[in-house]
């Protein structure tokens, strides 16, 4: 048999603490890696075939971080990595810590104070593709925190996916990107369900209007790319389509739910601001100047 | 030279009413078709190149319909199609009226009647492209009323773009089809800008987050098929994600939106829609569910 690259690499013992769909993900790449593998889960019985695979089931968080030099955690949020890590005890020399963890980027920096009030070294992460991408080429993994100890992990990380991204020293940037990338996807699915609610109010049978809608997926990115641009020369030309006709449009919508009786608050919410972006005097520049509407105080927050 | 198929094909004589840029899009592309083409704009000094290429220009709309078969009407919106016909003592012998304004399906149905009760074969649609497509095989192009009246504009419509469709006998179907589009486009739009703004708040460079940011387009197209399923089967299974991670991803949005001044009413909108779901026992659900919480009423206005 010849050997892989992952075989002739130095194996790194690594803890996955936290067995929900996310962190068996983990644990099965890191094994797939040929690496040692440590689990551990609150509530026991979540390890499904990874000690069949050769993990091992620990009982205690102690255990599982003196077993482990790279320990993930990956848990339900920022609240339940604090208390888990506060009771656990555990000696944390010459362990790294990388919580994987969904949350918010000021979380995100608390648990960075945190770690390093007590000499751990950390990384905080954002895992933005699903499950069943952990392991293959299709993940996307950002790690936020010192460079020093990304370096430290990136090969270990490897096994996860192959575009692992450290995006620098703040800890609180891969959350960062996770919470915005999230609000895009959000506000697009509910518009996307609110869409077809419409759409059955009016009669029309979802596969016929699935067929078009597909067609708007394929037209966002051409937008993100466009309004970057616009965002960054602070220039927002209104020649494809303005403001003003965006508030008219929005308006057919709102009418037409609302004579069904389907729910039009998150329209009503998204024509306030362009409501109030016509009446600062913005009505014929184009739509990426809501960036600078949606900042409810005028100076001063809009930078981190 | 040899006849193109446009040539050898009977010239309909057509007439746009309305002169914005929709209306001298679709100007062009009949006399790019060579169909002798009149238009008529309520403020003189709107018809640009088209009279060089050979358009007529009338100063009353009595005059348009008088010149052409095929009346083409694009303006505003519905308030200005009526006011305008009902002020021009048009003889409508012989002529089909088109409507191609921006509305909604209620709106096109009381035109459609408009229209019945005075004798003049009636079609509502709605353009689903930019202006630079029309006349192009990317237009897309969607009409509903009367089949009878749509074959007999069907091959003059040809010039519009290849994508012409009609949707059958209910004139609001067009215009239905075009609010529920626009929905989530609407929606989606909104959440890019305000994407746009949490990481400028946060620090990043808008390239930098466009780069990350255009793979959500490409998530939409498979999920809008696959909820169009779910919809048909009324089964929502939650196994790709649940609305109860929604209600906390969308959370950790609001939170961070929030902090930084950002305002947060459209995503907090969505999350009560997401509150209610969970409250109705569907947070194990998927998120296709939502399409049946979103309806306020329990019962009877679900459908046309």
């Amino acid at each position: 048999m010849i050997a892989t690259p992952h075989e002739s690499a130095p194996l790194t013992p690594v803890t996955v603490l936290g067995l929900g769909p996310m962190g068996r993900a983990l644990a099965s790449a890191f094994l797939n890696a040929r690496q040692p593998v440590t689990v551990w889960n609150r509530t026991p019985g979540k390890a499904g075939d990874l000690p069949d695979r050769g993990a091992v089931v620990v009982d205690s968080v102690q255990a599982a971080v003196r077993a482990g030099e790279v320990i993930i955690v990956c848990l339900i949020d920022y609240d339940a990595v604090r208390a888990t890590l506060e009771d656990s005890r555990a000696d944390w020399t010459n362990r790294r810590l990388i919580n994987l963890t969904s949350g918010e980027p000021a979380q995100a920096r608390q648990m960075s104070q945190w770690a390093s009030a007590r000499g751990i070294d950390y990384l905080d992460g954002a895992i933005l593709t699903p499950t069943p991408t952990i392991g293959t080429p299709a993940a996307a993994v950002l790690l936020s925190g010192s460079h020093d100890v990304y370096e430290s992990v990136r090969e270990t990380m490897n096994a996860v996916g192959s575009t692992v991204t450290h995006l620098g020293d703040d800890p609180g940037q891969a959350s960062a990107y996770e919470v915005a990338l999230l609000d895009i996807f959000a506000t697009s699915v509910n518009g996307i369900v609110h869409a077809f609610a419409l759409a059955s109010a009016e009669g029309i049978e979802p596969e016929r209007f699935a067929a078009l809608a597909t067609g708007i997926g394929g037209l966002l990115p051409e937008m993100i790319t466009r309004f970057a641009q616009q965002i960054r020369a602070d220039h927002y030309p209104g020649d494809r389509s303005t403001i003003a006709s965006a508030a008219s449009g929005i308006t057919h919508v709102i009418n037409t739910a609302t004579s069904h009786g389907i729910d039009a608050a998150m329209l009503t919410a998204a024509k306030a601001v362009i409501d109030r972006a016509v009446a600062d005097g913005y009505g014929s520049e184009g739509l990426a100047r809501l960036t600078t509407v949606l900042h409810k105080e005028a100076t001063g927050t809009g930078t981190a």
